[in-house]
């Protein structure tokens, strides 16, 4: 029995463990944040300082650019590769099926940790167009799933005390997990209600309020950490000092001084701008998703998983590829004299203080109007969005406007041409669709987010132009940032998280009623086409995801419709209660079920439900020989009729408790923690064997350890509410039973998929139509 | 069979309608926002007038204070004794248990809409210590709950068009009540957000994403609709140049010059002192809800609310004391030299040429250093924050300090003298506790929030004088926003939502890390003593609301040790599925179940659970006459052995569909839609008696009818599961049956709380010691 300090630890350790979870992630990402900085800094700087060291030199810079991309890519893509392929990509696809319920191997590894975020800082350094969010999602599963079970396997360590296994099961491991991911996405974007809801959007199928709280917590002390830490890092003075609060990834530029009730605005007549905004989004999320799968499928067949090399070989030549053509785009680009204007001329005054030097001045080092190949007094029109990284790019589109006085009307569109926009954005929006499901770690947020932004400051551009300048100033801020969500709307196919995420990071607090108006709309645009990236993802890999029910007209009418005895599987394998060791063994072995039903009564129509076993309970009791008994009354070929007495002449290590809760308890004990290692089944029968358990006369009796209420819904339950059960209660599978409880049927999640439906209606038809001919 | 097109039609208004309930809230919100406005200025210039014409009279300005605050209050009071006894307090309990499950009369009527609407109006206008936030979360609901019903009882008006009952049924309502609730609340304090998560952490216990976008759908528009009006309203020249996005209810005085980025900060050093305040805040809502409950057991007994008369006198009372003790103070408020200071200047400046005229500049009729009684360069401290409505007075203390250069150290604490803060924060929470639960709607948010501010600002004065005010200067806007959210929190102990809505109305966004920690401390020491304010008023009532399980260690402890075996009904009342008309009619008269499960086979031991059927359903039977038949052959005292077919010579209306999809759907169409009028049995029994069907002959037929897969449960399940079961699936009750399903019992929401637990524990332990002795 579990005793009240029990609970109340396990009480205690739901709130501290969510804060040990945020403190980490906020650490980790410091770390990954200077690495970034680190690597992205020695590129440009390496490639800039020949360019300004002879102006007509293009080999050289060019080589720099290049094989630096590709030196870091080789690391990036080699640990993908070589190390851990999981580590590939966002890692959300597969953070979003293990949250719902579906086992993934070697996912929340401690390897899988460090290959992705290693990866990702050589990823962002090679140039590749990528952004640190998605991992950071995945980074963070991995943190919140080994603080919970207080132990990683590939570390060697493992707290071994007496409640060391309070959150090894299942559930609450599920739930540390989202946790985890909540504070990935908070100190990736320094957004703390943005991280939690995106858990509870995208993650959770279990949502409670109770989960919810604690990810909130999590992702507050993994900002506040990550904070104060760049803080102390920053701060040459005293840290206690530090006025914290104002960081913001994305958000306006010298942050202390911007003026957040004048730097957006909008008027109701803008509305159905918005709307095409909206609009442009979904569309350009829905292509990007359709030349993605197309890619996609060409890669699984050419370049699969399993060949490491071909992999390894094609994320190099994509970075190669990407710092070619960007850089070439730098080189032929015009020049354009540096604006004119007060506001920019002291920011330069600043940044020529930082950089220290006349020499730098004269370079024409504007940290914002790079010279590159220009002559004096101009600046790289393509350069200037081009050869930065991708995220200094975001940020530049959507706040560098704020640095001009704007009284006079007009002054943003000095800023960026509506050519350099428009090759921005073609440029980045194709690299981004090859480059999505390489074999790297690349997150999708950051570059949807800069061509949107490049899409929406776009036709602010030209509704500006329309109304004409004179008349009354549009804010390109707002465009940019509404153009930002859009097309991270069209990609994901999120709503609440990204309005909230992109709201956080750029602190655009005034838009979020048009930033929810164009998501939603570039939503609906998307959903007409095809399915959000991730699920797209998920369903090439063909994962069993229960999406939540009542989202789609279509699903719902299905769901209603049909009963769930038309979708069970009929073919189950069940056990009675006791069975001879060496059939068991033969079972497990031949049967990949993950848990079986256990009935009485040996013919088909008779078998009433006694409960169930999983796999892997069955495998402990067979490694700690427990429930091992001689039955030595029915020898050979008798039926499963045992005297269910323990017999004194086996060798049972342990004695079963009598009472029902001490049996649960010691099932509780027995149950492993998610993504236990399987047993070696061959080693355990040669075990078995040698202590002579294998014998005819050896039998195992399962029902002290059986779950003993399993589900049992009767055939003619609708799908919805199989569905809302196995959503809301995390099921792993449901017993079908008539109202006599006699078995007639499992199901298991991936029959509730929508494929499996149809494929199930269509069976039904076609039995009826061979009835009636 | 419902069609594709009636599921298009349903999804195409789950997104639509909710954009049309936050459109009419926010017209409502506009709507009522300018009668406050308009009763709270006539009452205080009247006031005012008289004193500034007569600096020495006190009679009459005392006069028309007290006058026009009891005359106020008689309409409120009047609107909620007379009218609508549920038009009382917030409305925030009610609807929180009303979406918990529980069914409450008249909760939804549009007759409290306009009571509780109009009544919060003179409420404030009074002067009473309530806001008008908790009256809109109630308002909302109303309208959600109207607009998915398309229908009003009240108002005789109901769509009856083939579709216009899809949303009529208990799940469907649920939800539009709840998205109803979200627009209120987001309306009420401009925050489309924190309105959104308020639903979502108070009112839903079946959370799904689907209806948190639906919820956010309409905060949205609802905040735009008022934003709009109100900037239409506002804006003498064109509205098409008016900029939207930045009204925040308590958020910064002249908000396009706010600069947000300067306006808050927070040191590392003080999260010690952050603590504290949310320990204070803990406290103080600690305090006020015992205190609450004590007034209020007193006023059960005293003042019921069935004595209309001796309520409504209360409350008049109640105003005009509060009216006396708030002039009291101001009259022997200290005077003080206005503040010399550029800023505030300034600002007298603006404000003096708005109010125009050179009388107004000699009275020292500035609004936020009001002069009263003092001599001229002087003003009234205590009537600075006392002799305003308490929103005002709110955001003074928040904000105020803002309207001063605080580059010279210090200038805060200039505006509120500490012993005005301090006599704001006793005189306030002391009529706070009295007022909350009086006969008039009264909302709890803004009194909460501004006795929290005046704590929190004076233990920032407290310690920027211990730290000196030359060596650093701490942000007294921090302190009192953290004060604030802690107090709130210490009252409600809603965590995420209250944070998420303190940041929104204040524009608080630097601060969120900080409002998290402080709410979070004073939930964790408010829970120490006793529950929040709304649940603690649910459970006086008596309503059986079930709460999230997990959220107290001891309350899982239980849950998963019990079987609901131990919690279940014994004595429950079966219906076979064929019954005489005249015993069906004399069950429902003799028992209110709402529910009967229906078995057959008559000995107990032996009743295999066929169905269960809802009391209206059986009403609406009766009244259609539907199922009768004529079971002649066993006339008089046989049993239920009917032959099951339909005789000819009954006058049946309907002829029942035979196929169980018909069936189902003749069922939801008889399923009237939640809190319909019970029918009047004894009407019915007289005209069933009239023709003839209440002969002994005369059996009704419920097969067809019953709801066929009702959840059944195994006696030794735990009730953890039960009570997941219940909230997520939205149960009204649950069967209990052995494996063989034999019924044993029934399990009502009433069963799960955690009384009925206790007690049915004790019960256990009574038996057995019984048996042993």
């Amino acid at each position: 029995v579990k005793s009240k300090k029990e609970y109340n630890l396990r009480e205690a350790l739901c709130w501290l463990l969510p804060i040990v979870i945020g403190v980490l992630m906020g650490i980790t990402a410091f770390v990954v944040d200077i690495g970034i900085e680190w690597v992205v800094t020695f590129r440009y700087e390496r490639t800039k300082d020949k360019i300004y060291a002879n102006s007509s030199s293009i080999a050289l810079p060019l080589f720099i650019f290049v094989s630096t991309s590709a030196a870091f890519t080789c690391v990036a893509g080699g640990l993908v590769a070589f190390v851990e392929p999981l580590a590939a990509g966002s890692g959300i696809p597969e953070v979003k099926t293990y949250l719902n319920g579906v086992r993934m191997k070697n996912l929340l590894h401690i390897k899988t940790l460090v290959a992705k975020l290693c990866g990702i800082m050589f990823s962002i350094g090679a140039g590749l167009i990528a952004g640190k969010e998605g991992p950071f999602v995945h980074g963070g599963a991995i943190v919140g799933s080994g603080v919970s079970a207080m132990a990683s396997k590939a570390l060697g360590w493992r707290i071994n005390g007496k409640y060391a296994n309070l959150f090894r099961n299942d559930v609450d491991h599920r739930e540390f997990t989202a946790i985890g991911t909540a504070a990935g996405v908070a100190t990736a974007f320094g957004a703390p209600i943005g991280g939690a809801l995106f858990t509870i959007e995208e993650g959770c199928s279990f949502y409670s309020t109770f989960v919810f709280w604690r990810c909130f917590i999590a992702t507050c002390s993994g900002v506040l950490t990550l904070h104060a830490l760049v803080e102390a890092r920053h701060t040459t003075f005293d840290v206690s000092e530090a006025k914290l609060g104002n960081h913001r990834d994305f958000g306006l530029y010298s942050d202390g001084d911007a003026n957040y009730g004048e730097a957006f605005w909008y008027y109701v007549w803008e509305f159905p701008v918005f709307v095409i905004v909206g609009i442009l989004g979904g569309l350009m999320g829905a292509l990007f998703i359709h030349l993605n799968v197309k890619i996609t499928m060409w890669r699984r067949k050419h370049i699969p998983v399993d060949k490491r090399n071909r992999r390894f070989y094609e994320v190099v030549a994509i970075a190669v590829l990407t710092s070619i053509i960007l850089f070439s785009f730098a080189k032929a680009s015009p020049c354009r004299t540096l604006p004119e204007n007060a506001a920019i001329e002291e920011k330069f005054n600043e940044e020529e203080a930082e950089l220290s030097g006349e020499d730098t001045v004269k370079e024409g080092r504007h940290m914002y109007f790079p010279r590159l190949w220009c002559e004096e007094g101009k600046y790289s029109v393509y350069g200037q969005l081009l050869m930065v990284p991708l995220s200094e790019a975001l940020r530049m589109i959507v706040h560098l406007g704020e640095t001009v006085d704007c009284t006079t009307t007009g002054c943003q569109s000095e800023i960026f041409p509506s050519a350099s926009l428009f090759v921005f954005l073609v440029v980045i929006y194709l690299l981004m669709t090859l480059t999505y499901g390489v074999s790297a770690p690349t997150g999708l947020f950051v570059p949807s987010l800069a061509v949107g932004a490049a899409m929406g400051h776009l036709v602010g551009q030209i509704l500006q132009n329309s109304v004409g300048a004179d008349k009354i100033t549009i804010n390109m801020h707002t465009y940019s940032i509404l153009g930002a969500a859009a097309s991270l709307g069209g990609a994901t196919r999120m709503t609440l998280s990204i309005a909230v995420l992109v709201m956080e990071t750029t602190g655009a607090m005034q838009l979020i009623v048009p930033i929810m108006l164009v998501i939603f709309i570039s939503k609906i645009v998307g959903d007409f086409f095809n399915e959000g990236i991730y699920d797209t993802h998920i369903h090439i890999r063909g994962a069993p995801l229960l999406e939540e029910s009542g989202l789609s007209s279509s699903h719902r009418m299905i769901t209603e419709k049909v009963s769930i005895g038309d979708v069970a599987k009929k073919e189950l394998v069940v056990l009675p209660s006791k069975i001879q060791v060496r059939s068991l063994v033969e079972i497990l072995k031949n049967c990949s079920h993950n848990s079986f039903p256990i009935v009485n009564g040996a013919e088909k129509s008779k078998m009433v439900i006694e409960g169930s076993i999983s796999r892997v309970v069955l495998y402990k009791m067979l490694e700690h020989r427990l429930g091992l008994y001689n039955n030595a009354s029915t020898a050979e070929g008798g039926e499963e009729e045992a005297s269910g007495v323990m017999s004194e002449d086996l060798d049972t290590k342990y004695v079963l408790p009598k009472d029902q809760r001490r049996r649960r308890n010691l099932q509780n004990k027995l149950e492993p923690r998610i993504d236990g290692e399987p047993l070696h089944l061959d080693l355990l029968e040669f075990e078995l064997n040698q202590e002579n358990f294998l014998e005819s006369h050896v039998y195992v009796d399962m029902t002290p350890f059986m779950q003993q209420n399993p589900f049992v819904l009767s055939p003619d339950t609708s799908l919805s509410r199989a569905y809302h059960l196995f959503r809301t209660m995390g099921l792993r599978y449901l017993l079908v039973g008539h109202a006599q409880p006699v078995v007639s049927g499992i199901i298991t999640r991936k029959d509730l998929t929508e494929e499996h439906i149809k494929i199930s209606i269509g069976k039904k038809v076609r039995r009826r139509m061979k009835s009636k001919a």
